[in-house]
């Protein structure tokens, strides 16, 4: 199939188009290099050196003699959105290219209106350039599983059977999300089942879980193949935070009581299951959703695994929340959907901790102990306002 | 109370404004005139001449001695949204400022995009500006009840207790609607929950069926406060619409088979739930939904009333629809919200009927019947992205 990788230079971009051009499909590429321009304003950077994508894009074809098609641009302009859609023909095309941090969405006014334009914007331009290029073309879009929220009832794959005084219906599954970001994602699935209704468009939204590690079988085979690896309390995902806090002996930092549960998924995982819903295609006019994720854990029982399992003494401390969340909450997920379709999960397991534990050990000295600590408050605009202008 | 009226120019906010005014409040308006602007790009005009806003404030300060304070600008200009709020320092802000037409928003990819940007940052930047100047500032959104679609299980007031799995949680109203424009207030929906939730801000949310009628008891008092009626096939409702054809001599203009259900709301209650909703906030953290409308008729019985009770022989003709909806589907409305608060509905009568052909006979030279016919397509950007640059 030949499938373009939107967002391709990313955390999960990256391995998923590698992934997909090692499993035999012609990918492309395309990227503004916003993500890499985040961490120049945060004064962050990944812990894991990564190259420039020339030169991941170079190296993979000198290891593998694949090619990877670039395009530079960005969504929001739909020249550019048109463009690569016309000139690539994809037979499916895999959206990451999203801001994707809620900690970044809440800094303040500025960056919560630049997320939800951002990636509203961003793909209404795709949805209107796959109706006007190839109806056909099969969207993948990245969700996540915050767009649910932690109602006190099971959480379904995106749709939900309701029964209301005596009458039922099938209905989106109702959204209560924790950030203006978490919220652009609910506002996209919006869009996306009323592009499927009205034009007989066909997507895929994979509502993804709390990633965690860094390797995939492509990127392990060459440093220059490296993905990013986010630790900042910004852009860094719970459990790669917690490994680099281990890894400089720094106490793991709870947020609240920790009774926070979250569905959690191995970065392998999310590239086969991009793998799966392309070369298992929606059917014209559907709006199908998975939830991408193959377990859940509180964050207070993640912090004690990495912990326990750590080759030091490791200790939890609990923070004040700056975030506003339920701290213990009902938390049952349904996701069975990717599983039917093949995918065989990896658990989170002592060997996966221990590799990451490795990585963490031989980059740590990159690491900026300030930039682990939250400063992003979701209780006061303005107080993080002036937080975020100061660093 | 303080309150201030944003969209205040506009059909609705106009005589919301001078309602509110005549109620005794102290009212401001904050206007950017972008829907007169929609006028000159649809080469169409309100049938009834309005005023330009000074006028319209002269005269009533001339009538009633009572003052509007006005201000010119962009809620998407956040520096205008954080002046209005910090210097009027409103108790209540109405409002009314976004794009709200259905098939202006389906035109083409700018128009969808437009719509979506222009309402969703003007919203998030209010939220911002009451959250940074204060808390306690109600605000009353207009939404729509095309916010829920037409789902086959009863609406009820912006939440729905569910059970599911023997497990019960109050959930927002799972919503489903039918046009960029209608996707736009549903993410606004959203977006002001999570405000009320975080930071504790008082919010009602106001879905409010489709609007009939021009006059109102402060209106009707000088031609110089006339509102807006619009009666073209982009902004102008249905039944206002249906009147204009009939003075015309033309046959009404039924979309489909006509059994498409909505919900309908005199416009002289329209600003009369304003004020009840403003006299009655909601309380700090309080997201609070009313649907504002006050009953519920299809459109081919609509058209029939209108057709059997004018003076002349008029026609109804079914159009293939443009739009992508249900032309036969159940719809039963909780709407007991805004009666509880006091709201004695107009229900629509003869008699209002009698004085809409009035009012459109004595401006029917002013129409231009190809305004009235729908050019904008649902099912096909391409087409419709054409049509509307030819039109």
């Amino acid at each position: 199939m030949r499938i373009i990788v939107l967002g391709g230079d990313g955390y999960l971009g990256w391995p998923t188009a590698l992934h997909l051009s090692e499993c035999g499909h012609e990918v492309a590429i395309a990227d503004n290099f916003v993500r890499r321009q985040y961490d120049h304003e945060l004064g962050v950077q990944s812990l894991v050196p990564i190259e420039p994508l020339t030169v991941r894009v170079r190296a993979w074809h000198e290891l593998t003699g694949k090619q990877l098609a670039t395009y530079v641009g960005d969504l929001c302009d739909a020249d550019f959105t048109y463009r690569i859609i016309r000139e690539f023909r994809p037979d499916a095309v895999v959206h990451f290219a999203e801001q994707r941090a809620a900690p970044y969405s809440m800094i303040d006014r500025k960056h919560a209106v630049y997320t939800q334009t951002n990636n509203v914007v961003g793909t209404l331009n795709l949805l209107y350039a796959i109706a006007e290029t190839d109806p056909s073309i099969h969207l993948i879009k990245l969700g996540t599983m915050g767009e649910y929220g932690t109602p006190n009832i099971d959480i379904e794959e995106g749709w939900l059977e309701v029964t209301h005084k005596g009458r039922t219906d099938r209905v989106l599954y109702p959204k209560r999300p924790s950030s203006f970001y978490h919220l652009s994602k609910v506002h996209d699935s919006h869009n996306i089942e009323f592009a499927c209704r009205i034009w007989g468009l066909a997507a895929t939204d994979l509502n993804q879980g709390i990633v965690y590690g860094q390797q995939t079988d492509e990127t392990v085979r060459d440093d220059r193949l490296a993905t990013r690896f986010d630790y900042d309390a910004v852009f860094g995902t719970v459990l790669n935070r917690f490994i680099v806090l281990a890894a400089l002996g720094q106490p793991l930092t709870v947020y609240g009581e920790g009774g926070q549960t979250r569905g959690l998924i191995d970065i392998r995982d999310t590239v086969e299951c991009i793998r799966l819903a392309a070369e298992h295609p929606a059917k014209p006019g559907e709006y199908r959703v998975f939830n991408q994720m193959t377990e859940s854990m509180s964050v207070r029982d993640l912090a004690k695994l990495v912990a326990d399992l750590h080759p030091n003494a490791v200790e939890v401390e609990y923070l004040d929340n700056p975030r506003v969340e339920a701290e213990a909450h009902y938390y049952k997920v349904t996701h069975s959907g990717l599983v039917e379709l093949g995918l065989t999960p990896h658990l989170l397991s002592e060997t996966l901790l221990t590799s990451l534990y490795a990585v963490a050990d031989r980059y740590k000295h990159r690491a900026d102990p300030a930039a682990l600590r939250p400063t992003v408050r979701w209780r006061s605009p303005l107080a993080t306002a002036r937080a975020g202008s100061a660093g």
